[in-house]
Order: structure tokens, then sequence, then C-alpha cells
């Protein structure tokens, strides 16, 4: 399978799959698929993806790339697990030891929208922080995995996640994290899909993310505690990944949170841009709910 | 709209919509929708079958309730948003303070398995425990409401939940709750949705549970730290909620962790029957993953 850019482009709720050419250009290919969603990914559409665009039998689409809306890949993943505390420098920045094994919390899959989508701030919020991680995209059921080989062959791709924080919601509201993550809206996800064979090692890739231009967040995969194999292995032992769910693998130091007092949280107006080199750049403008 | 019973009967993954009518015999409805989930919510389903039932357009099923295998009403929820601690004597019995406000945590939706379908012990597990609880199925989306209203308003109806719980990922294994709550098939649900109406108040419900034919817990709503009104309305501040969305509301006191030692933990084929009065009874067995 050759590697690909798989995306959904149109109005909100009617989207439809397109895949983006080397060349830059939109292929129109909902006569493939409608989503790539869990029913999709088990039938293996990014096989016949690939297939159809190797044949030609993609045609173009009218459209400009950078003219037309982008929902989120996958818009409704079966679930969103998260890494907690998953880079050494913001373990760190945020006070907390290095985990032993992974910390693992969830996000409502409902918050996931599209990379250039206004973010909601809570209502109440005065404490909303960004966090660009590395998005990976499941293809294949993963259950009790033994090795780290079965674990990166279950991954269909990668993408930009922007896992956003409410922290008072999160730290300060009564034990579990899952209340400062789930807010609606929270979970930016784009620009595309970038199939997994196009990315030979996750573990090299520079994370960034900037607000109002101004550089907050430049990590790399490499400094992960655990890598993204290790984590789809450890995850296959508690619970059972399938085609569609999204990990959110943890974001790097930078976070509003781990900064000095005042500590700059997001505010109506601001805009945050963050990317992954080779996967794209997603850009959100906040505004109040 | 006149209360009902709605299930999904047959074999796993062709389950057809069912009601059950008030001599408990089977009605098809399959004619109406092919599931609760959140498409067929957000459409109106409940009040369609209710009109189908009251003109009496829902044939009989030629099956006994008691010899069909019964999914779980939602099959696939949105999420499942769980209410930790909700219980004064939970709380208690586990050492926790009483909640100043909800303890929030999520379970994987695709956890959620049938009624009488057996439960899965995870590998490597010594600390899989039981807990009855009341599920709420959202019916209407609940965002920002203010009044308990409102907040009663958006339940579509109720089921028993089996919130199966694995108290050494839970609590011992770096933080997070979610990690002992998302094992394979850990959400038995059923064993029918209690539609709203039929519940008029949701805080005189006696909850009980059996292992083995001992009963282990045995409570009542009307003990839960905040009810269940109360919980949508503060659900709404931090997430939306959607039609086809579950709420697992805490669970009474009784469970393994609570007991002295040494605590009576699930092992392989060890047999549990939940209940609610009104809601029904679900029953399962547990089997060594």
């Amino acid at each position: 399978m050759a590697g690909m850019r798989v995306l959904r482009v149109g109005e909100a709720g009617a989207e439809r799959l397109a895949v983006l050419d080397e060349g830059g250009r939109l292929l129109d290919a909902s006569g493939v698929a409608e989503a790539i969603d869990h029913h999709s990914l088990s039938g293996g559409v990014l096989d016949r993806l690939a297939t159809a665009k190797a044949e030609g039998a993609l045609p173009a689409l009218d459209v400009r790339a950078d003219r037309v809306r982008v929902g989120a890949p996958v818009a409704r993943p079966g679930k969103v697990v998260c890494i907690g505390l998953n880079y050494r420098d913001h373990a760190e920045e945020t006070g907390a030891e290095l985990p032993a094994e992974p910390v693992v919390f969830m996000k409502d899959p409902w918050t996931v929208s599209g990379p250039y989508e206004d973010v909601l701030i809570p209502r109440g919020s005065v404490k909303t922080d960004y966090e660009v991680e590395l998005a990976v995209v499941i293809g294949r059921t993963a259950r009790y995995l033994d090795s780290d080989e079965d674990a990166l062959a279950c991954v269909a791709g990668y993408a930009v996640s922007h896992d956003v924080s409410e922290r008072e919601f999160q730290l300060e509201r009564g034990g579990q994290w899952d209340k400062g993550k789930s807010c609606e809206t929270f979970n930016p996800l784009g620009p595309w899909l970038v199939t997994a064979d196009e990315v030979p090692d996750p573990q090299k890739l520079t994370l960034r993310l900037s607000v109002n231009g101004v550089e907050r967040q430049h990590g790399s995969t490499a400094d992960m505690v655990f890598p993204v194999a290790g984590i789809i292995r450890y995850l296959s032992q508690f619970m059972v990944l399938h085609p569609g769910d999204v990990i959110n693998t943890g974001t790097p130091a930078g976070v509003a949170l781990g900064r000095p007092d005042p500590k700059p949280y997001l505010r109506d107006g601001d805009v945050v841009e963050c990317g992954i080199d080779g996967l794209g750049t997603m850009r959100q403008t906040f505004r109040q709910a």
C-alpha cells in the first residue's frame, strides 16, 4: 500500500471522503467509502483507496484543498483513549513523577471536531489549556498483544490531535481527569489521516504548537516515556482496541499549566496552531461557549 | 407516551428490536427501527414505538421471552459516563470521603454487552469486582442545563447496568480509574430499556446483586449522594450528553473491595445476578479471558 493522506471535505455533516495527492490536489474518494470509521476500516477501506488511487479511479475534486472546509478524518471514534504524562519534559514541568506504567484516561468521543473548527471555552472556565499530540488511529483489533510488531500492525495511520484540557475541571473538581477532558469541541483532529506506511518511525516526529503566533510547545516523539508500539501493546492488556478507535499519545512540555504565573490559559479570540512534521497543521480559534 | 420495555432479541450482531408487552409477550418492533441508538433516539423512536404499540401495529414475535437471546438495549452508546462513590454506604465502605461534587470517569463504550452474556475476567486479574448500578439512557441533548426538570426531560429511560471493575487495574496501576473499568465485556446492560414515564421517581428504586446465590449488594437509589437529575445537570456543565449516551450512576455498598479480607473477588465460573425493582434482572457467568 502506498502512503496516503485521507480526509473529509465539505459542509459539516455532509462531508465526502477525499484523498490528497502528491501534487496537493483533492481526489474524490466518495465512491469507495463514505467515511473512515469502524465499519470501513474493518472492511479494508485503506487498501481499497490505495488501489483505486493507483488505478487512477479517483476523479479530481473541483475544489482547492485550501479553500474547502475539512472535517475530522475519523468523525466519531469508538473511543478516545489518552496517555497522560508521556513526555519526560511535560511530566517534569507539571511536577509529576515519571510514570512507571502508562497513565490512561478517556475523552468523550463526541468531542472530536474538525481541524479548523472553533473550540469552545466552557462556561465558568478560567484554565482552558492546549496540548498538541500524536494521534494513532487503530485499523485492526488489538487484544492481549505480545509484541511491538503486532502492535504497530494494528495502526491504520496517524494524525495531529489537540487534547484540549480544562485544568481546574481536571485537577481541582473531584478526582478523575476525564471531567476536564471531555468538554464540547475539546478534541480537534486532523487535518487528515496519514496512513501508517507513510510514517516509517513514529518516534521521530517533531510536534509544534503556537498561540497567537508565539511558539508554546516544540517537542519530539523521541521524548515519549512509552512509545507508540508499547502503548498499544500495553492498552491491549486492559481493553480491546477496535478499528476506528483513537489514541492520543501524550503531549510534550510547554502547556500553560507548566508555565510560571500568570499562566497563559486560553482566552476568547486566541488562535492556536498545532502541527506535526509530515502530518500537517491544524488551526483553531477559541471562543467562549 | 405509555411506558414500555424495549429490548433487542436474536443472535449477536443480528438482533431485532422488540417490545415486551404487559403480558410478557414479545412484539416485533423491527418495522419501526433497527436499534435504540443515537440516530433512532434523535428521530423520536420511543414515541413512534409507543404509537405503533397503541395502534396494535406491532406483530407478536414467535419466540418466548425467556427462551431467546437478549442483546444490550443500547448496543453502542456514544459514551458511557460513570459517577463514582455516589452512594453514602459505598463511599464509606471503600474508606473514601463523601464527594463534594460528582466524581466522573468513563468506560470504553465497546464494553457494553448483553444482560446474560459471559463476562471475561482479564488475564492477570485477581481483583475483578461487581457493581450493580442504575443506568440512565439519554434521549435528548443535554448542554448547560439549569434545572432538574430540564435534566429529567433528557432521559429516554433506565436500565440495569453492571459496572464490572478490576480494582488492581483501577487503583494500583498508575493513576486514573478508567484502566480498571474498560476491560472487554465489562458493562452488561439490560435486560431492556424501561422508558422514563414508567419510572415516576428514579430515587425510589431498590438495587440487588448476588454472587452464586448469596446476596452481596442491597441498596436504594434514595441513598445516592447526587440524584439522577442532579447528575445530568452537573454533567451538562462539563460535557454535552447526546441521545444514546449512557450514564452509570454509581453503586451501593457491598462490593468485594469494601469487604474484609479475604475479599470475595470474582473467579472463573462465578454467577452474578443483578437487578433493580421494576427494571428487571440480568445474570452473567464470569469466565477467564
